[in-house]
Formats: C-alpha cells, structure tokens, sequence
C-alpha cells in the first residue's frame, strides 16, 4: 500500500497556534489504561485544563478500583477521574455507548493488534481515536503480517489515518469537517529518530548511502508484561542490542517517512536498537552521509529553523558541547537535539533524547490532541523533566 | 540545652487550616540551590501559585545560567524564577540587601555547618527562613560539636527554631506576631521514622524497651558531592549497612522528639540506615515493644486518627495487605503507613515510605511555608507519584 | 510433627575436617538445572576438583543445547559437563536410570513443592540428595499446606532430612552408615539470619522478647520465573517491605531452629524482608534483646568462637567499624558478620551478608557435599568476591 | 610521530601457541594497585599458576592492608599475595630495587600521564612492562599534548612499546632478545571496536567512507576517581552519549590500527561513545560501508577464519539471531562478536561485547604476559563470564 496521501499531510514544519484556549472541556475515554503508557496518559489527562476523564478501560483490571492499581496516586481521585477500571469496550455496541457518556475522544494504549478490530465501531460512534500501537502506522499491513501471522482486520482505515509526529504535520487544513478522526501516534524509536533525521532529510542533505541508526530504550518500552527479557536479573546490569540492522518491526515507519521527506533517497537505513537498564527514556543519534559537505553553522542554521517556535524541540548548541541525556527528558515532552558535523562536512550525526512514555507515547498523544481541538499545543505538557531520578 | 519549648510547640496532631488562600504573593530566596535539594525547591517553588521565586544562591556556580546547571528545565525560564545563580549572601549585609529586594523568607539548603553562622544577619533583617540543614534542629549542639570538632556558632538561636515536622506542630498559637522567624525543618531519616512511631509513642503504648528502627535511603540522601560512597561502581549493585546501632547523627534529633512525646520512656532507639542503589526515598520501620497487648484493630484505629485529614499522610490498610514502597511516593510529598502488630500484641510494627528529597526536604519545607504563611497546607506541593520512574 | 531429631543433629558448632582430600571423583547430576540456582550450582561444580557432572534436567529446556541457554560460559564445555539439558528425571524408573550411569549424588534446584514427590524414587535408587527447595526443611508439613493448599506427599521423609546450615551441624557422627541421604538445604533468609542470631542463642543471652529481623535481599531471590514483581520498572528503583511481620513463609524455618538452639525462650521473631534493585545478596540485621547486659568484648569474644575456623564464616571486628555489605560477598561463598552492643548493653545487634545464590543457595549446598564425602570444606568453593559488580 | 614499525608489528592474527607451561615462576608487581584496574589484576595475578605476586604499589593507600582495601577477598590472602600496598616507584633507584627482589614484570595500572616519566626506570632496571594507560599507545605524543597540555615525557620509547591488541600482535618473531620489554595495552574501548572492524578493514573490505561507531559503556571504565560524572544520582538512570564525533581522546588509537591494516582508505571514523548504567561492559557496533557488496555468508567465512583457535573471540552465528551482550561476557576474558550485512550487501555491522576491566583491561594485559612469556593463552583467565549479575 502506497503512502501517498502522507506526503500531503506532512509537508513539513507548521507554525503552533497561538489561538487562545477554548472555554469547552472535552470528554475523554483511555482503552488499555493499565500499562505503563495508560498510566502516563492518566497522569497527563488528569491534570489537563481542557480534559474531563470519564472512562478508564482495561481488558484484566475491570472493576479494580485504580487506587489500587496505581497505588502512587496517593488515593487521590478528587473527582478528576473515575475511581474504578471498567472492560475495555470491545463489541461494536459499547463505543456507541461510550460516546452517549459524552466521550467524545478517546487514546487507545492498548497492546498492538488489539485495536484495529474495534476501529470501525469508533468511527460510527463519532468518537475522535488518538491510537498508540503500530495499527495505523505506515506500514501497518505488512507489518500486521509480519507481527501477527494474519490479514489486517481493517485496511480500509489505513490511509485515513494522521501519522501524528506532531511537530512534521501540517495542521492547517486539518480543520473542522478536515480533522481526521484517527491520528496514528508514531512509535517512541520513531519519535527519538525521525525529528534528528527529517530536517535535513528534507533538505536534501542526505546523500542516499544507508543512514545508521542507534538508539537506546529504557525497558519501559518493552511493556509490563511480565518476560524474561525485562526481568531485573536478566536486564538490569547489562545493555543488549536486539534486532538490529534491518529487521526491527518499526524500521518500516521510519523509512516510509524518510521516504516521505528525501524521496530522491533510497532510503536505506540500519537501525540498531539498544535495552539499557534504565527504565524510561530514549537516547538516539543517526549518522547522515550528505550529498555535499556542509559547515557546523550551516546544520546549525537548518536544525535551528526546524526547531523554533517549537515548545518541545529543544536544540543544544554544539558550541556548549552539551549533548542530549535520557535523565533532562525524564518526565518531560521535550525531544533534546545536538548536531555534529564531521568526516571533514561529508557526515552529520543528530543526537536526540526523549521519554520513550511522553514524547514518545503519551505526551505526544496529548499534543496531538491539543492540535486537533485547537487548544494551545503545550497544554497539560509539561517540558520540565524531574531531578533526580 | 533542654529543649523544653519543644514541648510546648508539639502537643500533638492540629486541624489542617481551611483559610481561604491569601491573595498576596510573597518573594521567595534559597541558598544552596544548586545541591539536589535546591533542585528540588526550584521545581516545587516555580510551581508554586504563592511564592515569585527572586535569588537562587550558589556558593559554587554563581553567575552561571540555572538553564546550564539545570538541563532538565529545557531551557524553560519563562520568568518563573532568575537565569541565573548568584552569590550565596554571606557576609551580614547581605541578607539586608536581599530583604531590600522583596524577599521575605528564605529557604536554606545549604550543607549542614553553613548557614548557623549567617542566621543571625536573616533575623536582624526581617527574613523568615526554613533551614533544611541540621543546624538548628534537637541536640545541634551537641551534634555541631561532634560533626564539626567545634563550637556552634549561634547556641542561642536554637530555642528560637521551631522543628518542622509539619503534621506534629501546633499552628494554631504560631500566628501573626507569635510565628516563629527560624524552622528548622527535619531530616529525611528523622521525618520517616518520626511520622511512624510518634502516633504509638504519645498514646504512652511504648513500654520503653529499645525502638528497633530500620531504614533503607537512596543515594540522593547523600547529597551531591562527589564521593567514593556514591560512585555507581561502589553503591550500584548492593545495600549496605553504615552508622548503625547508636552511631548516626540524626539519631539524636529522632530520640529528642521521641522523647518529648514519650517523656517517661527511657527513649533507647537503635537506628540501623542502608544505603540501597535507588536515587530517591526512604523505606523505614520501626517495632515499638509495647507496654500492653494492643489489638490491630486499636492501632488501626490509634493511626486512622493521627492521620486522619493531613492531606500528605496515608494510612494503608491493613486488610489489604499492601506496605509502603518508595516508588510510590517518588516525586509526592506523601508519606505512607502501614501496621503490623505481631508477638501476640506485645509489639507493633510500623512501616513508612517517603520520597527523601520531597516529604523529607524541599516539600515538608514548602509545607511548613504554607502553614507559616496561611495558605492551604497543599498549596504547590504534589500528592500524586511519578510513575514508573 | 517435632523436630526432635534435630536438636541432635545440631548440638553446636564442629571443627572443620582436616582429612586429606579424596582420590576419588563422584559422578554428579542436577534437577531444575535452567534457573538462578542451576546456573550457579554449574559455576561450581564444573570447577570442582571431586565432581564429575554427568547429567543436567531441565523440565522446560530438555533437548536445548547448555551453551544456548547460558550464553555467558561462552561455548566453553571442554568435556566438563554435559553439554544438553534432558528431561529431570520425574518418573519412578528415572532416578534408578541415573543411578546406573554414575549418578551417585544428584542436587535439587527443582521450584518448592516439585522435588518432594520424587523423594523415595531417589532414595530408593540409593542417590544421596541435596535439595535446595523449602520440601523437607524443618515446618515443612505445615508450609506445604500454606503454600500448596495441600497434603507433603512425603511426610515420613522430613525426619530423615538434615537442615543444612553447614556450620552448625555436627558433622562428625554422620559418617558411613550413618550419613543421611537427604540434605534439606537452607533457605537463603534463613542462612543469613541464622549464622547471624544462633550464637547469641545458642549461649543463652536471648531474653526471650521478640528478635527484631530486617533482611533486603537481591531480585535474584525471586527466581528466574517472570512476574511483575521481578519487572525491571516495578523493581528497578525502589524498595519495598514484603510478607512482613510474622508472615513470611520461611519465618517457620528461623524460628524452629531457634527454638532448637535456645529451648528456653518463647521464639518470638518478627521478620520483615525488602526487595532491593540488586541481582543478588542479602543484607540482614538480628536486634537480640538480652537477658543480661554484655560488654561489646564479650560479644566479639563469643562471635569470634563461633566462626573461628571456620572458612566461610568472617567476623569483622567492631573496632574497625566495618559492616557487611552485599557486594564484598557477592560470588562467594562466605558469610560477613559484625556485632553492635546498644542500649546500654540489653541489645545485641547482629549484621550478617551473604550472597544469596551461593552461600544462600549453591555454595552452601556444594559446602554440604564436601562435608557429606569428606573432602574439604571448602573445596571448589570462592572465598573471594568478584570486585566491581 | 609515524607509527610505522607497528605495521611490521601487526601483520594479521597469528596461530596460539600451544607450548607446553614453563616450569618457572615469575615475580610480578602492580602499580597503582588499589583502582578498578587494580583490583581486577589481584583478581587474576593471584590465580595465575606461572605468577608469584611479590608487589602492590599504590601512590594513596600506601600501607594499608590489601584486606582493608578490598573487603570482597574476605581477608583470604593467604600466602598469595603481599598483605600490605607499598609506595609507587616512583624514584629512578625504586625500579632497581624492585628488580632486586625478584621482579622481573610490572603491570602499571597508573592513571594515564603517570607511568611515562618512570618508564626510563624501568627499562634500565631490566624490568618487563605492560602498561595499560594511554601513555605509550599509538597516538600517545599528540594526545598526551591534548590531555596534559604539555610534552609527553619520553617519545623516543613510544615506537619500543608493542601494541598488545593480543590477537592482532604477530607473536612468532617476538622472541628472546626481540622480546618487547614494554607493551601499551589497548584502551577498552579500541579493544572492542578493533576486534569487530579490524578483519573486514584488513580484508579491503571497508570503502574508506565514513566508519560509523557507537559504544556503551559501563561506569567503571570512568575510573575509580569520585566524580559528579559517576555519582550515582547523576549516572544511575540514564544513558549519556559524550565526547561524541570526532573528539574522543582515544579515536586516534583506533584510527591508526585502522589506517594500519586498511592502508588504503581514507580512515575516516566516527564515534559516539555513550554511558549507561551499568558498572562493567562495552557494547559495541561498528557500521562498515564496503567497497563491493558482499554476502552474510563471504561475511561469516571471513570472521570465522579471523577467530578460529582464538580461545578468547566467540563469533556468534547470525542464523541463531544472537548478539553479544555485555552480562554474557561479565569477568570474563572473553570478546564476543556478530555480524549483520545491510543495506543490500554494501554494509557490514559487525557487533562486539567485552568486559572493559578484563578484555579491556586487566585480562587483556594477562593475555599479553602470557604471551610474552610463552605460556598458553589463556593461562590464569577466565573465558565464563559470572551468571546472574
């Protein structure tokens, strides 16, 4: 399946909003509310300004009061949200039955694969469907083949999807009758690396020769499924690369916006994902060949216009020498940048930094939202990280 | 030096203040800022709706961008508190300098030994100030004598603190011209162990037979120096034991309260602190030998009352059979309780759970400004945990 | 069921055997051979000079080549053990098969309640067993009905089991016909706790007053199975009490042998363990209430009898200040030690630190063999830690 | 400074010798025995059966007992090693003296700038050494001069020094009076990324575009040294990339063992190291543009031949999908490696893991001695890595 209508979807950078706050509070349900993003989206929506949380789904915890699910909240619902998990709605009648609730958004963070089936129902309800997993991702189809042994239940949605890389998506025309009710939230490895590589991707700066590609994830992002791969034993004192080179499963979203934004490229690309132990959070660099040699302040002009205005795109500036670290992310929906120009102009090597569980999940969701309603992007964000931790 | 005002000073539990927050924003210093307790006042006190953050002092990084020492704030000033650090006021003109320019209380957070000797100049300048170091806490003297082979700089201001266990303090009589210019606000150790057993001390249910206390403490507690104690290599892969039976510092703060609300015990507290490879919190308990057989249903009910209506205490119950963990109070200024009574009733158990650098500093000194001040006792300060950290 | 037998068993400690080693090798096999203890029971007994390691079973990996599952022995078999895992002999003919192969002494790392219905096959085919499971360790009756909601399938076979704790045993009357053929190995809590608290027992000095035990122990105790207990981001960064009190499963063992060592108290013991982010180690603490006050001398002089020559056993003198810490024991086979007097002499406190795979579980039961056969205590054994780790 | 000599030096590997052990015994000392480094050559150099450790020098702890220092030997010294650190040599007689009492090879684990200036010393008393800093490797004059801002104390012995990349020396003609008396042992970090590039790059295989390397280290390879770098709270739970590009100060070494064996290529290199929390291990991968397109099966039959009868280099077959990870390779000597062709053929990612204090480090200089002195390889080191930690 071609991508085609992505390539006007994300023409590139597009000024945030400066329209002012609407008065209207939105009604908003979470499907997979238990993981470790569902946990983050509460976190993030129970504080937002323009958020009224009605409905916390969850396939295993129905009917567990969250409280004790979340111990951390301190049993503090105040009201912000509900006090109990209830079953994530699966048949085609509960999401009509949802949106008379007045929900009239939802953030699906349930595990990939899980939600696909249930999209058509959303879609006749009228509900507003921000989904984390890879379901409607570019590539979703063969990568849904790949990943479940099966036929994508429902291809036809595909291209109505928005790849929300909030930031690369042209918002304008997305308005009224134009704003899409399904918005594709891009995986973390995706996030970290499509905003060090697409500026000067599309630019033109790359020359084409495979682009190589290492990031480090903390074990969050493997999920809280309990396997012997995040077991502290087994992950805890040492770093793993795994399924590297060409075959991780979300190298195709990657390259399908690469492809997107350097379409004179071939588009090669060697991805060499990292466990590291720490718990949350994304160090990436990308290593770009260029097709001409460029100066440090020439990549430092491209990535600085590429960045302003932005309130989460932050460009460290290589005259500091500072570089992007996990823990000035942790918490934050801030991706941190840092270039450097090296092989005498002929390479450039972006370094990013995210929380694989905000900018790269949750966050980024909530930013989508925010784009979507017309509502200040950055609200209910915070672009603080936590110390210490 | 008796501590007799003490005495007077802590009855007991008093009513959280329902006032009406006041509309009046006060101007706000901190010394020490760049330690993790400073780190942490600044995340707390930018946030925080009464308080205009003025001066940020650093002995070491005066002049220094707070965004360069910071990383984590993203560069985001926004006018919430100065860009840069200056010069910690030490000499006796400076605190007048600092009253000159609207600031009216002061947080110190500097290391302990520091700030005894200016505290005179604060007071002679209309300052109130929250000291988190142990200077002006029970037993300085002699602690100051042990730690620093010397004098106490200021024997004489040590009445003069109130000791900032926040919950323990009666405010009522604490106010208008009867507040108290200087609190010395608790240590981490001292404000975990002392929120567990003070509620079954002052019931008179300890038989006075040894306290047997136990904590585990992140590195955080530490502080930030660079040591051989804190290098990753040495602290990251085990737990060990130091100062313990009667040696730790703090012992003599946590037996000084112990015994004003116990006075006829004979107050013997052994103190056995761990070092565990977290950054952040506090995991104690302590077994109080008990003068009668108690029922767990008399200590729930003992404990329910201690805490019943303080917004950062929280009694778990025991039914449920959940306990205190750090990572859940990490970021909250919450402090966690459970119960368990064992030997037949002759003995309870307590368990507490505190973020060390929150409830254990920078937040119970942000609280005890709120209740300084009027305002509600939760003004700026989280209930809620981070997750997954 | 009494454990009268044991008291027997256990008089005090015995002297270290001297006798030269054996010319003889034993042909060695190993049920449950894939998990955290499995793995370590290889580490020692493929370097054992008296070993010969002829059969490795694995109910799950059967088949699976041993490089494959333990990546980190880097290929290196070199003849030493066999380089497939099989089937753990389960059926009642599979204990008399390995015993006509040269299986004359098997280890059992089997999960709790999976060797016990194999016993009388074991003993039947005149196989000595080592068994590191709870199955036949003093209480074991009365867990088994806790743990397995169920009936020990081998209750006659309790008594004949020796509980392990190798320095207290009394090895010189077990010797030919008399030596058992099943050891009940220690529970790594209990080891630690016991070498700690039985000296100070066994001499009369407990007062009878509860004993106050806080243990933390390494992730690695959890075993190898996944839970979201042993998730790297629930346990990553934090500590928490668990099973505290008078609940934990293996606070029968500590007590019963208590009792044995010290008949005259009424046993009361309070344990409260903690998960800590660390692979392996146990950190442990005995508050000992006295019936008499002791001088810090007559402690030392008294611990100092009790580990002396003993090779395992290390008391760090007072004086020196020293404490045990988990990673100064970590792969070995040692147990440190340290004393506190406090309370004016009334409370012995007791610091304990061992390595919960080896000296808690592998290491001891390899120190069970050589006692077993006569060869040095200590051979195949590390007394050294490995540094940096 | 051209390095010519090394390319006589290091004409591609050479076969192991598998001479009979010598009889003999050789007196060894350490210099700055008490670091990470330090420990780790106790560790090995008092197992080793063709070692007598007469000497433990160390500048600070002079004097202090070995069983101080390190706690982990469980104060086993038994006759193994001296008990108590002496001065470091630092006079020119203190090398005499040293040879005179049996000393016949040094291993200096001083910090880098500090063995230089004795090194003179120590040829002239006849002593043999290895030295594992910075100060004689390829590059030393231009680092030296980057690092210490100044003139590097002795050039004219620099091009005496062999490289000891073990496997990449040409033992064969290095004996008797060609026997090297100094050997500059590789950095860590050199270690694992030579050993993944070097066959390829000797091959003529590598295009001469930009080498592409990322590694990740653990934090002992920071040095023992306290620092704000490795305090636990700064580095415990996060990753860092730094000295990324072109600035690291041992890019020369790799580049110039590069330039050595691909002669023909432009040696354009570039390396992102990153710090992650662990306290052992590098993960490395190096990305290969190739001058022709090559298949996973030319790949495999190259590196196989490269690491055939290596008994410390494990090729990971690609169809098992393994990759080496540093818990597989922790205390052990051993470098582990894997291949993955990309990009079409035009790429080869070869991936590496060692432990930075063995094979990076203290094994590595082991190796050398062995070496050196005609003993088998792999006499005195370990080649299973330590499970569970």
């Amino acid at each position: 399946m071609t991508r085609a209508p992505l390539t006007d979807q994300l023409p590139g950078p597009s000024p945030t909003p400066t329209s002012p706050v609407g008065a209207s509070v939105t009604g908003v349900g979470v499907l997979g509310a238990t993981g470790y993003t569902g946990q983050e989206l509460l976190r993030l929506l129970a504080a937002h300004p323009h958020v009224r949380l009605l409905a916390l789904g969850s396939r295993q915890q129905a009917g567990q009061a969250v409280a004790d699910a979340f111990p951390g909240l301190g049993g503090a619902t105040g009201g912000a949200w509900p006090t109990r998990f209830e079953d994530d709605p699966a048949a085609p009648d509960d999401a009509a039955a949802w949106r008379a609730r007045g929900i009239e958004l939802v953030f699906s963070a349930l595990p990939h694969g899980a939600f696909a089936a249930r999209a058509a129902a959303f879609k006749a309800a009228g509900i507003t469907v921000i989904d984390l997993s890879a379901d409607f991702r570019p590539g979703a189809e063969a990568e849904w083949a790949g990943r479940h042994a099966g036929v994508h239940p429902a291809p036809e949605l595909i291209d109505e999807a928005l790849y929300g890389l909030t930031e690369w998506v042209d918002w304008a025309p997305l308005v009224g009758a134009q704003r899409p009710w399904l918005v594709a939230n891009p995986g973390c490895y995706a996030t970290a690396i499509l905003l060090a590589a697409l500026p000067a991707a599309q630019a033109g700066w790359w020359s084409g020769a495979p682009l190589v590609v290492n990031a480090l994830s903390g074990v969050s992002g493997a999920g809280r499924a309990a396997s012997l791969t995040t077991h502290f034993v087994e992950c805890g004192g040492g770093a793993s690369p795994y399924r590297v080179g060409e075959t991780h499963q979300h190298r195709a979203e990657i390259a399908a916006l690469l492809g997107t934004h350097a379409p004179g490229t071939t588009g090669a690309l060697v991805f060499n994902p990292h466990l590291v132990p720490m718990a949350r959070g994304i160090a990436a660099n990308v290593a770009i060949p260029l097709s001409r040699a460029v100066t440090p302040e020439e990549a430092e002009a491209l990535y600085a216009a590429a960045t302003a205005e932005r309130p989460f795109l932050r460009l460290l500036p290589t005259a500091g020498g500072a570089l992007p670290e996990t823990r000035h992310v942790k918490g934050s929906n801030r991706c941190d940048l840092a270039l450097r120009v090296v092989a005498e102009g002929r390479m450039l090597v972006v370094f990013s930094a995210i929380d694989n569980l905000v900018k790269g999940a949750a966050g980024q969701a909530v930013q989508n939202m925010n784009r979507l309603m017309g509502w200040p992007e950055d609200a209910g964000l915070p672009r603080e990280a936590w110390p210490c931790v």
